[in-house]
């Protein structure tokens, strides 16, 4: 039986005047879209028009909910409550559903972004108001790292669990991501992220930067969509993967 | 056969840590409430709360749709394109409904706030948006002033439609409503109010400034939320229009 | 010699159409205020009145900086950058200081608030962001808590400390705050918030909630101006100060 | 004698996470900055480095105020009042002149832009805030276009005027500029802007769309920074201009 994967990357990052990513040329290659909620980024007029490409492309939306923070992009912890928290994230997931059925589309699981994803894998109270606004949205599904308090919690409350791998980040030998401070920790080569796509979609393991074998079962490849070249390598990415005999495709 | 009347306010309007209004107080007299959704007032864990109450008291809630504006409050117009408005009203109403569904209700109108609500009246691009905005998200009735641009284009478009009286606020002789700058702008009498109330259900017309009946037809009656006494005004309304024999119920 | 002690208390956090506190009643009460600066609250025409009415009453202007959240009034840790941090608090004090002198004033001192002042006291990042833009500013004198990051690093760098204490928040045996969540955090009895005010200003000390008389010396005493019974408080513990013979004076 | 006429561009236009424009590569070719304020682009940490770049080549610095609206980059109209607006500009013209100090420059003069630009040549209230807020930052000169209510306003008031024009805009015979939307209204021939902004700087006048020459008076020439080619332009430009004799330098 043939491997099966999903692609995602993060979109609908610009705002206003500030254009950020190449939506439109990522979508074709891509399952799933972690489009951005309006919280970090994401003017609304920008998700109409992602939302309305990605159901194009029958690719599926995902909302990429996010602490309130549009000058630092979501990248900086902040230290809300869990009621703020829980609220914040209900109400991300509610607009970009309500703009995604509008394109004929629908939000179709949960991922957190920047510091809410990194804070969400050990931080009790922050996960917790993520799958609780999961939960209250519906029951969606929920994106996130392998071991993470979210996916812990999310699969506990009878979620659908995405496990997600990154092609272009090294990993340490536990399993771990390297620190993006640390050497190894970007994978810019397109051949070398295209072998571990397909390392980990087909073998369900990926060379750790010490040079083991580390054993990883993601259900998702995630790429990222803002950088230069980020259409070319989706393009290779998913090249590789089908050539390899993988199905990409939505869980 | 009786007289039917819906009686409506503006609620959900703190933010963070500044509050405004008393929204459990004046909800058990309320059969419709205009909840903010953000872009004027409107902190999500507000939201929710306010929502939460709204269901208990089985009070239809409205989306209280704005221009993106905290600073003024909504209350200032925004030369906002047909695109970023229509985006921004489904990106609203969307992030409500996601809140009220949470604790058991739903969006079931849309009704523009403040500055918004004053253009609707005759600016076509304005008006336009949001009823498109209202279409786009499954066809919401929407809640203006009679005569409006707003109703006009909604009517047009077969969505339900709610015309509006304003209890505490005068009207001239063609039924247009006073000017705040302007004398005789504001009622603050409470059996005033209770009278032009019951005028408005029972008669259909309400005595203008300058002591003419006018004739006005109105599905729901708004009251003002954000005043010291808004709560014993909401309670004295309804039982005045209670006794008149006016049953006060949402359309 | 006469003890001389500094009033000060928050003021300038309304927000547009939002109301908090009574700085034209507190105003006159207090020697010197600290204006919030629009980041965590304080719209731009606030901080105009505001300041206008501290100039007329002679009482020192300080630039209340805070991490940027009016959602949050600044209450949450935001994890910032130390170049993000250092160029916020900047442009925040920079613009108080344009409105304080088209009223006469200027911005004579910097004190974190919130979430800010309490990461100060440990933080060294953020701290010394704080006090590289109070050098950066011209040199402003610091506010903060006696033994905090914040006040070590200032006096390390030449900067003029104001050590503050709190008249209405318990202290425990070893001088540090009693958490707000745990018994006997906030003192509200006028008569017990006097005798603190006139203990901590003569004697140098105030009684501990285990009974201890722990040892403090403030340059500043802070009062908490958004509370209902404010202006009253400050009247009275004022003029407790200057029954015991303390001149109520800014440093 | 020879002309002298001032180069200016729109910098500090970035906002966290969104690059806009090349501050960097700008700066060697203009004589006048104008640097946002963070109303409609700008975040703080920006700020700082387009000011010390700017100071770093004797660049003077100009306070590029707008309405609050970071959504719509400021091109939108807003109603604010006056009183909001005077104590926006005046916070916005602090806020830019505290980090500019900082970094060893200053304000130098006021600029609005987008809308506010716009808005200014005709609307005396916001032309009036405008001016009164350059009035209450200490005197400082304005920058807008030849003929607007704004300069009219500040010349009255006894402030120095800074008279632009657009070297990649076409003109009308009235000497208006072209509506962006109309034909015509962008040039973006290198060649063609050279001569115009020599025209312009030398010969005072310049070709309207129409064929006719238009007599202008201008202190400063605009180029726009946020194009693809904006830094060959600008180079471009500043040679011509020195070719022809003209000494490029600021007021």
């Amino acid at each position: 039986m043939a491997e099966r994967i999903d692609l995602n990357a993060d979109l609908g990052e610009s705002f206003g005047r500030w254009q950020l990513g190449d939506d439109a040329g990522l979508l074709p290659f891509l399952t799933s879209a972690n489009i951005a909620c309006g919280f970090h980024a994401g003017d609304p007029a920008t998700l109409v028009r992602t939302c309305s490409i990605a159901v194009e492309h029958s690719v599926r939306i995902g909302a990429q909910v996010a602490y309130r923070d549009l000058a630092g992009f979501g990248r900086r912890f902040v230290d809300a409550s869990y009621e703020e928290l829980f609220a914040d994230v209900l109400y991300q997931i509610g607009a970009l559903d309500g703009i995604a059925r509008s394109q004929g589309g629908r939000v179709a699981y949960v991922k957190p972004h920047g510091a809410l994803y990194n804070t969400a894998v050990h931080h009790e109270t922050h996960a917790r108001a993520v799958v609780d606004a999961a939960i209250a949205a519906g029951g969606l599904p929920v994106m996130g790292l392998p071991g993470s308090r979210l996916l812990t919690f999310a699969a506990a409350a009878g979620l659908t669990c995405y496990a997600e791998a990154f092609v272009d980040r090294g990993y340490a030998a536990d399993g771990t991501l390297v620190p993006r401070s640390a050497k190894g920790a970007v994978i810019t080569h397109t051949l070398e992220v295209c072998d571990r796509a397909t390392s980990i979609a087909v073998d369900h393991r990926v060379r750790s930067i010490t040079g083991e074998m580390v054993p990883i079962e993601a259900d998702s490849l995630c790429l990222h969509g803002d950088t230069a070249g980020a259409v070319d390598l989706a393009h290779a990415v998913r090249d590789a993967l089908q050539a390899a005999g993988v199905r990409v495709a939505a869980p």
